[in-house]
C-alpha cells in the first residue's frame, strides 16, 4: 500500500508544509504545477527531496487560483481544462527532466479533484490529457463504489487509474468523502487515523459515518503533511503500512 | 536564411497578432510560454497553426510579467531565471507532444532578451536552461560584433546558437539595435526593410544610424506580425528571401 | 433613458473595446477594476474619456480571474465576495479622486453579475459592499419580473438599485435573457436592437423569444461597444432614445 | 519615537508573519495592499487587529509581484507608479472605510522603497500619487543624510515626509543600510538592537559598520514581526522606548 502526500505547494517567499519532514514517511510526492500553488524553485526543490528519498514525483495540477489555492470550484470548457492540464504536467515534467528523473503519476488537486470525481466530461478531459501527454502515468482517482466505470473510462483513453483512499477523512454511506462541515467529517486523532488505514488494508473497507461497511479498495493512501501532527501520524502510519 | 516571427502572444479574452496572416511568410514561429503572454489554449492553437504552415516551433520564454508584457526589465537570480526558462519550454514542449510535434529552438523575449545580451549571467543561466532541457535546441541571439564570445559560452553549456539580425529596426555604431527613443531607430517602410534584409543576405552587414557598415553574419532574420502593414512587410521580405 | 456600456476592458499592452469611439453615445461608463480586466493606466484613460464626455463613472467588479475575463463562474463565500468588491470600487474611485471625480454607481461584470442575479446570497453580499462603501452608489441589476424583491432587499441594506434592460439579447418566457447557445439569442441587426430599445422605453416591455409580451421597467439599456457595428449601434440607439 | 512595522504579508492560503502577537507593541501598522502580497480578506483582519491595538494604518504599497514579493528591483514609467501606488492606497482605503477608519500614511515596499531612496523620478512619483490622493497622509521614508532634499521635494508636492531609521540592520558609512551580503549587515541579538533603538533615540544617530557616528534624525523606528524571536525583540523595544 503506497502512501501519497500533497508536496510542493509553497509559493515565492510563502511557505506551506513540511515537505522535508515528511518526505522520508511517504512513497509518492504530488507536486503542484504552479497553478494553483508552487513556482519553478519549490517545483525543483521538492523534486529533489523526493529524489533523496526515492519517492515517486506525480504531477498535482490544479486549477489557475493562486489566491484560493485550487479549492474553490470553476467551470471550465473540457478543452481549456485538458490544455490547462497538459502545460502542467509538461512544465513540472520539465523541471523532472533537468534533475534526472520525470513525473510518474498524476493527481489533480482540490476543487479540480473534487469535480472530477462527480462530472465524467471533466474527467474524460482529464484522461485526454494524460493519454495525450503520458500513457505512462497512470491518473489517480478516488476509490468509490462506481470504480469499475471509472476504470472502463480510463481504459477508452488508453491509461492506467490508481485508485486512492483517505486515512484522515471520514465516508458518507454513498462510499463519498463526508462534508467537511459535518461534525466528525476529518479524523483528528493518531488512533483513528491509523483504525482506518488499518482496515483498508485488512479489510479493503472503511466504516461510515453512519456505521456502515463500505468496501474501498485502494492501491494508495492520502496522508498529509502540512503540521507537526500530521508529520507524526505519518512516521505512524508509514510503521503500519511497512517499509 | 530564415524568418522568424513572435507568435502566440493573445492572453485569455485578449488577443494580438495576426498570427494566421502571417504564418504563411515565415520559417520559425515563437510561441510565447504563458509567463508574459499566451495561455495554453492560445499555445495549443499557435502550434497547429504552425505545423499547417510547416513552420518550425520555437519556445519564446519572458518574464513573469503579464502586466508588463515581459518587456520591462527585472531582477532575478541566476537559479529562477534557469528554472522558470526550463519551466516555460517545457510547458510549450507539452502543448507541442500532444500535437505531435516538439519545440525545436529557444528564443528569449523582451527584456530577458535585451538582458542576455548585455549580462553573462543571465546569458549563462538561459543557456543552462536550455543545455539542461535539451542540447538539440539551438539558443537564438541577437548576431552582434562579439559573437565569437557566444559561440564559446554556448560550446561550454554543449548546445548551438542561432544568430539573429532585425529586419526593421535600425543598427547603432556598436553593432546593437539603435534605442527607440532615437528617431529613425524603427525602419518604417516596406522599401527600408527590404534595403536592409538584402544587405544581410547578400553583405552580411547592415548600414549603422551613424552610416558606417557593421558586419552582421545572421542565420535568421526577425519579423513582426502585429499589423496589417507588418503582415505585408513579411509577405514581401518573403518574395525577396525565397521560399 | 440612460444607455450603460462596459469600459476600461484593456489589460496591459492588450487592447479590448473601442472606448474612445463609443463613449460620446452613453451615459455610463462601466469601468473595469482590475480583477477581470483593466489596470491602473487603463483606468485612469477611461475615467478621463469619461470625464471628456461627462458620462457617469461606475465601477465594474469581477470575478479575480483575468484568464477567464472574469466570465466564468467561481464560488466565494459571501465575505470573500463583499470585501472584494470593496476593494475593486474603491481602487476606482482612488483613480477617481486623482482626476477630481468619484464613482457614481457600481455594477457587476459577467459571471457575477450573473451569479447575483440567481443567488441571494451573492447578491447580498454585493449590496453589503456597496452600502459599506458609499450608499451614493447604486447598485446596477437586471430588470426582471421580480424587481420588488431585489428593490425590498436593497431596501434592507439601505442602498438603491437601478434596473437596467439590454438592446442586444433576446429574453425567455421567465424574462431572463436567454442563453447564448439558443438560436436568436443575439439581435445582430441595428433594426433587430432598434425595435427591442423602442418597446421597452415606449412600452416597459421586451418581446420574449417564444413571442410574449415581458413587462420591464428599466432605469438604463445597456449597449455594447466592442466593434464597428456595436459603435455604429450606439450612436443610432443614442438617436432613438435622445439627447 | 513611533515604532513600525510591516502587516498583513499573507497571501490568500499562505499565512506570514506573526501580525497578532506584534500588534500590541507597534505604533504604525504598514499594511500590504495585494500588489506585492495580502488579498482584501487579509487586508480586513489586518486593518481590524490595528484598530483593536489602537495602531495607525498604514498603506504599503510595493510592485506588482506576487512571486517576487515585492523584493525585485522592477523598471515601471512614473506614471504607471504613479497610478499603481494610488490603486493601492485606494483600495486598502476602501477597506479602512468599510471598518470606520482610513489609511493615515504610506511607506512603501521593498524594492519600491529602495529605488525610492536612490531614484528621484520614483520618489517624485510616489509623492504626486500620495498629494493626488490625500495631502493629509505622511509618506515614510529612510532618514539618510539628504533628509533636507527629500523635505524640500515632498513641500514641492504639498505633503509631508516622515524619516524612518532601522533597528536591525547595519548602516554603511554613508548613512545607508549595509547590503544583507554583507557580515554583520543585519543585528542578531535583542542587545544589538536594543543599542541601535537607544542610540536613535537618544543620540538621533547610529554608529556605522565602519565605527563612524551617522547622525540619523528618525520619526519612527522599523521592527519586524516575522518570527518569534522578532516579536520578542518588538516587546523589548515598547518598553525601551516607552508606552
Amino acid at each position: 500500500m503506497k502512501l501519497n502526500c500533497d508536496m510542493g505547494e509553497s509559493f515565492g517567499s510563502w511557505s506551506k508544509g513540511m515537505d522535508a519532514d515528511v518526505m522520508p514517511y511517504i512513497d509518492m510526492a504530488n507536486i503542484a504545477c504552479g497553478y494553483h500553488a508552487s513556482d519553478p524553485q519549490t517545483m525543483d526543490y521538492t523534486v529533489q527531496l523526493a529524489q533523496q528519498s526515492d519517492v515517486m514525483v506525480g504531477a498535482h495540477p490544479g486549477y489557475p487560483d493562486l489566491l484560493g489555492f485550487g479549492r474553490r470550484d470553476m467551470v471550465l470548457s473540457a478543452d481549456e481544462l485538458r490544455l490547462m492540464t497538459v502545460y502542467q504536467l509538461a512544465a513540472l515534467d520539465g523541471i523532472c527532466r533537468v534533475n534526472g528523473t520525470s513525473i510518474q503519476y498524476v493527481k489533480p488537486h482540490g476543487a479540480l479533484y473534487n469535480r472530477m470525481m462527480v462530472d465524467e466530461a471533466t474527467l474524460g478531459a482529464l484522461m485526454q490529457a494524460v493519454a495525450g501527454y503520458s500513457r505512462d502515468c497512470p491518473l489517480v482517482v478516488m476509490a468509490t463504489p462506481e470504480a469499475d466505470a471509472v476504470r472502463r473510462l480510463a481504459d477508452r483513453h488508453g491509461i492506467e487509474v490508481w485508485f486512492e483512499a483517505f486515512s484522515d477523512r471520514a465516508y458518507d454511506d454513498s462510499g463519498r468523502l463526508a462534508n467537511r462541515s459535518i461534525p466528525g467529517a476529518v479524523h483528528k486523532t493518531t488512533e483513528a487515523i491509523e483504525a482506518q488505514v488499518l482496515q483498508i488494508i485488512e479489510e479493503g473497507a472503511v466504516t461510515s459515518l453512519g456505521g456502515h461497511r463500505i468496501p474501498i479498495c485502494a492501491d494508495t493512501i492520502c496522508i498529509h503533511g502540512d503540521s507537526e501532527h500530521a508529520v507524526a501520524a505519518a512516521r505512524h502510519i508509514r510503521a503500519v503500512v511497512g517499509a
